[in-house]
């Protein structure tokens, strides 16, 4: 049995180094994420009951409705949320991620990624800045506007010019990145940037007026974080392949939805393994404190299921202001998750390893053995719908999670008659 | 004594860390560079006559006097270069500092940067990209052809857009950009990241085609190293202002013609203090070896002067890859650097070495007590005129210059009485 599960893990990893992560067009929720429907919204983490969302969470909800004019105000968004009316599902279950929140509805704009390798697709909202923004829960009016101004300029004006420039290689991008002191989770300023000197030349041959085409490049500059959006449908399309190959003990999905930490094993295909979140350990910003934290919360986590985000802290010392710890801490951690992972990212290098690649693709049994969890640079939300980002930090995921999954594992090789 | 040259090096260290080098202009070396005439071609290095320079800089002259229209091709340059009729001058006798063979002439555009602190300007031409270039020496049609569309396209927009946006603040995109694995000598591609993030929205609102426009945007994007004619006239407006500090046994400028590397000494104002340029230890394209390199050649070793370059190779170990080495020898280059340096940089932070500042302000003193030499990344051009970059890789300054500078310190100090 030993040797099909190590078979297993190793065509699971056979397949993450192959991913060829490409972003390939800019479409519509509705239009492009299989299954969307316009009464549905899709949110982060495991499947999730409208009276169990945490706030942040029924916070985006309450803006995604209000933003498809389905209410026109927090009393009715929440009537409409618990009326049974709305259908909420993962957006893993539609090759979807989306950071915090993770909230997509109909009329929102969406990243396409595919990964050339094995021509799967995934898809990820645009990153909507810093401050009040719906992905931590915020609904006020200028979070409406603004995600009304994504959907009527800043796409179409990318759409176009991704039109123009052709697909854009994300393996490659990301490669650099984590050259660039980068993680590619909280740390996106390299990838930002690298994204926009490489679409702007594009930007500006697109026959919107220069007004419009400022503003955009304005947006992708004002925000660090923009390229977020971009790094984590590249890892879903570099992890879906390996979604469910028999006898592999490596995980494919780690995701939050802010109430629970769900994860999804590969030998295990669709099942989720879920317990409740952990509350973040971090950096606050100014006026608060660990009490109005939400625990863990967002699909983000992906980048460090494909081996960069938290994995990759060693090459972007620079973190430790935004999440806290040291620069050695970062290095500690990257180094402590070799121990939990099948192997080293054959092109995502670190050069402050020397050139070691970031520790890639989570095998539970080794979690299980060493006890040792896998760690995630994270924002953190305030735990009231409404408010938004109140800092940054680092997190585990609740070890039952990978326990269960283990459980769950030997119980179907035993009905499979391997072990007695 | 001791005392006395102490204040002084403190002052001159003061005067360098306040300095607030900031981009506030594009103009023409005719119009802008003091004392710069039509008949003059300004040079990287301490002052060297025509028949002494070395390949890359003759070709560079060449190339220099036919895009000026004073020469039709190499021979009639040749001729009016050994004529007599052409005045050669250091860039930094005229506030200026060029990469490489640092060839500057009448009708070339030039950053013009401010240090705010102390409002001194600085000048630098605009970095022509990687290949075949003036600054290696090359001086083909399509050599020629570029700086032409340099001149007409590229400065007219670029000068436009910061009309538009205003001066940038260069001493903070330098912090950042040491935070992103870049040393800003050798490795420049956060810093023309985030520049290009920064001009690109002004560039789409000026009045040109949105073919040049997009041109321009490409041109930049296309050159890893276009920050590097920013980070240089930085770094020579913080240092302009310790230029004549009496008493102070800190470098005020270092800079190599191709024949001789020269220094300055705070107080020892104007004087140069030269010796044979050495050959650079380093990575060779392919083709190319170490009996194809000229030696060590550029006025770009301003920017180890300052306390970035080849002294803050731990916050940029990816530049192995380019210059040779492992990053454990970035790190202990870095780390030796400190024991011949005055202070650390109080805005220049590198994450991996626990957010110390770089080592900033060569004390001659203290290289002569430790027979430490500044270290320095650099480029390697071709010997012979009209080939280019052959490679790149390390190199420290003749222990002479040194020697020869703490000799005419001692002698000044005993002409004014205070040794005897």
């Amino acid at each position: 049995m030993q040797e099909l599960i190590s078979k297993a893990n190793k065509k699971a990893l056979d397949y993450l180094q192959k991913a060829e992560p490409t972003l390939v067009g800019l479409g519509l929720a509705i239009d492009d994420i299989p299954g969307m429907e316009k009464k549905m919204i899709l949110h982060a983490g495991p499947p999730i009951k409208w009276e169990n969302m945490s706030g942040p969470l029924k916070g985006a909800v309450i803006g995604g409705l209000i933003y498809e004019g389905l209410a026109k105000d927090e009393d009715e968004a929440r009537k409409l949320a618990s009326s049974g009316d709305i259908k909420f599902e993962p957006c893993h279950h539609h090759s979807t991620v989306g950071p915090m929140a993770g909230v997509v509805t109909a009329s929102m704009p969406v990243w396409i990624i595919k990964n050339k390798a094995f021509d799967n697709l995934a898809y990820c909202t645009l990153n909507e800045g810093l401050g009040k923004v719906l992905r931590y829960g915020a609904f006020s009016s200028e979070v409406i506007e603004r995600l009304k101004w994504m959907e009527s300029v800043l796409a179409p004006v990318l759409k176009a010019s991704l039109n123009l420039s052709g697909e854009i290689d994300l393996k490659s991008m990301i490669a650099q990145i984590v050259q660039m002191g980068d993680e590619g989770h909280n740390r996106n300023k390299a990838g930002t940037s690298l994204f926009i000197r490489e679409i702007a030349p594009y930007v500006v041959m697109t026959d919107f007026s220069n007004e419009d085409k400022s503003q955009v490049l304005k947006f992708m500059n004002s925000n660090d974080h923009f390229f977020l959006n971009l790094s984590m449908p590249a890892c879903k399309s570099a992890l879906d392949p390996i979604a469910n190959i028999p006898y592999s003990t490596i995980v494919s999905i780690m995701a939050r939805n802010g109430t629970e930490f769900g994860i999804k094993v590969s030998g295990l295909g669709d099942r989720w393994f879920t317990a409740p979140a952990e509350i973040i350990d971090g950096l606050f910003f100014p006026g608060y404190g660990m009490e109005d934290a939400n625990p863990d919360i967002g699909d983000s986590v992906i980048t460090e299921t494909s081996g960069i985000g938290g994995f990759a802290m060693a090459t972007a010392p620079a973190i430790v202001q935004f999440v806290g710890g040291t620069p050695q801490d970062a290095i500690m951690y990257t180094t402590s998750m070799y121990e939990i992972t099948e192997d080293e990212s054959n092109i995502y290098k670190m050069p402050t390893m020397n050139f070691r690649g970031t520790p890639t693709g989570i095998d539970i049994m080794k979690v299980i053995e060493t006890q040792i969890l896998p760690i995630i640079n994270t924002g953190i939300a305030h735990k009231d719908p409404g408010v938004g980002q109140v800092g940054a930090g680092i997190v585990r995921p609740p070890m039952k999670c990978f326990e269960d999954a283990l459980e769950a594992f030997v119980e179907k090789m035993a009905e499979e008659g391997l072990i007695k």
